[in-house]
Formats: structure tokens, C-alpha cells, sequence
């Protein structure tokens, strides 16, 4: 049997990202022994007799003290705090990576925690559904989807090539791009999409209280359309907060060009609607 | 072989919608000859050679002077000027139905423009893609859909019968509404969506054109999310005209909560957002 590209693995949050990549590693013989460590112990027992994971921490500490790699893996707010209780324990030439949305305050903070000799690589796959948990993984989340890796002028070249080994294993195709650029492409087509389905939801369900059963006709366009906002909140919570910047920049320009639709339906201006709307239509289709 | 359920049917505007309703009746066996007008010669063309129609028809008048139901499948605000043109050439009890997405408006100019004698059933299936054109009609597309029909004081109820035995032959899951219930309803689930989705994109590439390569991560999520955006702009423009009133309404609640969701980002506010994306969630999957 050849060797594994890591023996001893540990996964911080094994939820629907951490759980499937632990599960696409296994499939591939990429990793020898995990041991998770999650806040919820349910979950974790869940992992444990899955087989996602061969055993279950009691504490962080605990958890991390024979990893080869540690792969973080809870709500990006969280990160920081993960990284302060298991700096000191993390043994010598440790890679400790990150599946995290937002990825330039993330990546400060774990530099500057994790002592020398410790080696970070921020990382971000794409790939996701709206369910969360352990039992809602499986090996084939991040297969031919992009992994997006943010490596700085501080990252080990070796501690990096490991980390896109491993994504590949798990059948991503990996891409480095910087923390900023990576903060400001996500905030425009992802964060501000969930900010945008969350908030449709509430106001149309608002809506839906003063009319009787206006959702019992939401079944189709509606329902598929409003899926992300099904997503887990305390995640999208910590998104929204870490990546304010990017995101308020988006949602005022998204706030502005909403706003001059409403004047143009109050004000009766067909061409300009059908103008707007063909312009949306035609950047649609380009990306379809 | 039995009566079909209509002998002569007129179809206006031989698109996606008005396409699929008379493939689905050919396929029951509840229509007779079809005769279409388009003001596309090169769809209408088509359509016929598809076999969608029998008959193409050089003009509104000689296209529905033998019908005994006319179908009216063009957008929105089309509707007045066709049924002004066709009004005094249709047969005595001809039935003249739609399918357009708004109500209130539309049924109160057929219901003013038809003479006695001819009898309008307002309609709206709840079924469509985001492409257009008989090419793309398919006679399955209403199949387990709803249809809402929505008739008044003044409508005849053998003809309200008649529409829909048409379109429980096409498939469809017939409910009658009243034509401002509907409006409103439609506005929360299908127009408000509509408008968001058209603007999101709009946001989105203005940001795209700043930052490159923005739109090769917009795979997936935000594929997804925006494909109602390829929709008909000229469909959408009249349907946002045509039913401002209650999009109005609901766009300015929405433009509220999007506003008070931007304050929240920009406070640092956690408990609030968590709380507000858990409330979506919890409307959101009760209606999955």
C-alpha cells in the first residue's frame, strides 16, 4: 500500500464541508487516521459511527496535538477564536488549512496567531447545498468544483502544495487567487445573493400574513429561487459580519439600481423596463 | 371517434405558451383545427411546420372568424389593441380566453371590449421556462401544473366550464381566483421575484466590470439563483406595467427589509441578522 498524503488528519467542525471532505479523502486512501472535534457531541457521535471519523476528540487540545493537518471547518467567526485555543498545542511543521466563505480578515487573524514552525493556507471550495450536519455529507460534494486557495506572501510553498494535493484528491480543481480579490468576487456572487433570497423570503412571507394562502402558489419558480435561503444562518450570520466591507460596497449599488426600477414601474417607463431587463437577460445568458 | 372538446381553435401569439397548449390538446384529442397569428412570420412559420398549427393566419380578423374558442397567448398589454381589432369579427358564442400572468386590468378590458354574446374566462397557467418561442413548446408543460382561472359576475358559466375542461385536458390542476386576489398574489411569488432576480444581475455585472473574471465563479448558486433573469423582457416589462399597483407595494416592503438588513451589516449586529436569516429559514422550508 503506498502512504497516504496525510497520516493523521484532524477536522474542526464536522458538518456538511468538513464531514464530505474527510469522506472524498477517505474514498481516495488520501488520509490515515481522522479525529474530529465538533461543539454539538450529537453530531460528532453522528461522525464517529458514520465512519467519517476514526475518533472523537474530548477538547481541542486534545484533537490537534498528533495532527499532520488540521482542516478548520466551523462558521468563519469562529475561526479565530478555534485557532487562540489550539495554537500552542499544534505539534512542529503542522498544516493547519480552512474551508471558510470569507477569507482576508480570516487569514490575518490566523497569521498572526499561529507561531512560526505552524504553517496556514486559507482555502475556500466551492460547493455547498443548503443542508448542514454531518449526515448531510458525502464524498462527492467537491467533485469538479473549484477550490479556491488564497495563499499571501507568508505562505510555505510546501504547506501549500500539500493543501491543493489534498483538494484535488478530493476531485476539486484548485485555483489560488489573493484574499481581497477572492472577498470581492464571492460578496458579488455569493454573499449578496443570500442577502437578497433571505430577504425575499421575509418580506413576501410578511406579505403572505395579510393574504391567504398566498404560498400555497409558491410552489415552482419561488420555491426554487428561494432555496439558498435555506442556508445555514449562523453561517451566513458570520459571513455577512467578516465580509461587511465587499458586501455593503454590493448591496448599495444593488439597493441603487433596485430603486431606479421602482421609480421606472411607478413612473409607467416601458422602455426603459424592457431595456433593463434586456441587459440582465443578455449577462445571464452569457454566463449559462 | 368522439367530438373533440373544441372544433376550431384560434391561438394569437404562437410562442412557448401558446405552442404547448394546443401540442397538449392535439395529444388528448380535445381539439379539432388550429389555426395560429403571430406577428413573427418567421415563428408563426415555424409552428407550422411543426405541426403546432393547421392553418396560419394572414390576419387577426381572417384568423378568428370560424373559431369557437380563441386562445390569447401575447404579453399583457398586448391583450387590449388584439381584442379591439378582433372584436366584431368573432362568431356569436365564441369563447375567448388568455393566459397572461396579470388579471385585474386585463379581464376588465376583454370584458369591455367583447360584445354580448362573446364570452371571456380570464386564465393564467402556472408553468413556463425562461425560454420563449413555439420552438420551445412541449405539450408535458402543463401537466400537474396549476391553472388559475379567474372569473367575475359578468362571466358566462358554460363558458367558464368549458376553459377549464381545456385546460384539465392539457393536464393542468384548474382553481378559480378572483382577478385582484390573484395580482397580489402573483406579485409576492412570481413578479417581486422577477424584479429581484433581473437586478441582482444588473448589480452583479456592474461589479463585474470593475473586478475581472467576477462571473467564471458564478457557477452553481448564482446560476441558479438567477435564471428566472433570461426570461421575456418584453413579457416582464408589461407584466411589471400592467401590475404595478401590488409590486409596487411589495417591492417597497422588500426595499425596507433590505434596508434594514444593510444598517444591521454595517452595525456589526449579529443577534439581529441570525435571528432574521433563521426567520427565512424557517418560512422558507416550511414551504419545500
Amino acid at each position: 500500500m503506498t502512504q497516504p498524503l496525510i497520516q493523521t488528519m484532524t477536522v474542526i467542525g464536522v458538518g456538511l464541508i468538513g464531514g464530505s471532505l474527510v469522506r472524498a479523502l477517505k474514498a481516495a486512501g488520501a488520509v490515515g487516521r481522522v479525529i474530529g472535534v465538533d461543539c454539538d457531541p450529537e453530531n460528532l457521535q453522528t461522525a464517529l459511527e458514520l465512519g467519517v471519523i476514526d475518533e472523537a476528540a474530548a477538547s481541542l487540545a486534545a484533537g490537534v496535538c498528533h495532527a499532520d493537518l488540521v482542516f478548520l471547518a466551523v462558521p468563519v467567526r469562529s475561526v479565530e477564536g478555534v485557532v487562540a485555543k489550539i495554537a500552542s498545542h499544534l505539534p512542529a511543521g503542522c498544516i493547519v488549512t480552512d474551508g471558510g466563505s470569507v477569507k482576508l480578515e480570516l487569514v490575518r487573524q490566523c497569521e498572526t496567531l499561529l507561531p512560526a514552525g505552524i504553517h496556514f493556507v486559507g482555502g475556500h471550495p466551492i460547493a455547498g447545498t443548503e443542508r448542514s450536519g454531518v449526515a448531510a455529507s458525502f464524498a462527492e460534494l467537491f467533485k469538479g468544483r473549484r477550490c479556491i486557495l488564497t495563499p499571501t506572501a507568508v505562505t510555505n510553498p510546501h504547506a501549500l502544495h500539500m493543501v491543493r494535493q489534498l483538494w484535488e484528491a478530493a476531485g476539486s480543481r484548485v485555483e489560488c487567487m489573493d484574499p481581497l480579490t477572492h472577498d470581492r468576487v464571492f460578496a458579488a456572487v455569493s454573499h449578496l445573493p443570500h442577502m437578497v433570497a433571505y430577504t425575499l423570503v421575509h418580506a413576501v412571507a410578511a406579505s403572505a400574513e395579510e393574504e391567504e394562502n398566498i404560498l400555497a402558489f409558491s410552489a415552482g419558480g419561488f420555491r426554487d429561487f428561494t432555496r439558498i435561503a435555506s442556508s445555514d444562518p449562523v453561517m451566513w450570520r458570520d459571513i455577512a459580519l467578516m465580509n461587511s466591507g465587499p458586501l455593503l460596497e454590493l448591496l448599495d449599488r444593488y439597493a441603487t439600481d433596485l430603486e431606479a426600477l421602482r421609480q421606472r414601474v411607478a413612473a409607467g417607463d416601458g422602455p426603459w423596463l424592457e431595456q433593463f431587463f434586456r441587459t440582465s437577460k443578455r449577462l445571464r445568458d452569457e454566463i449559462a
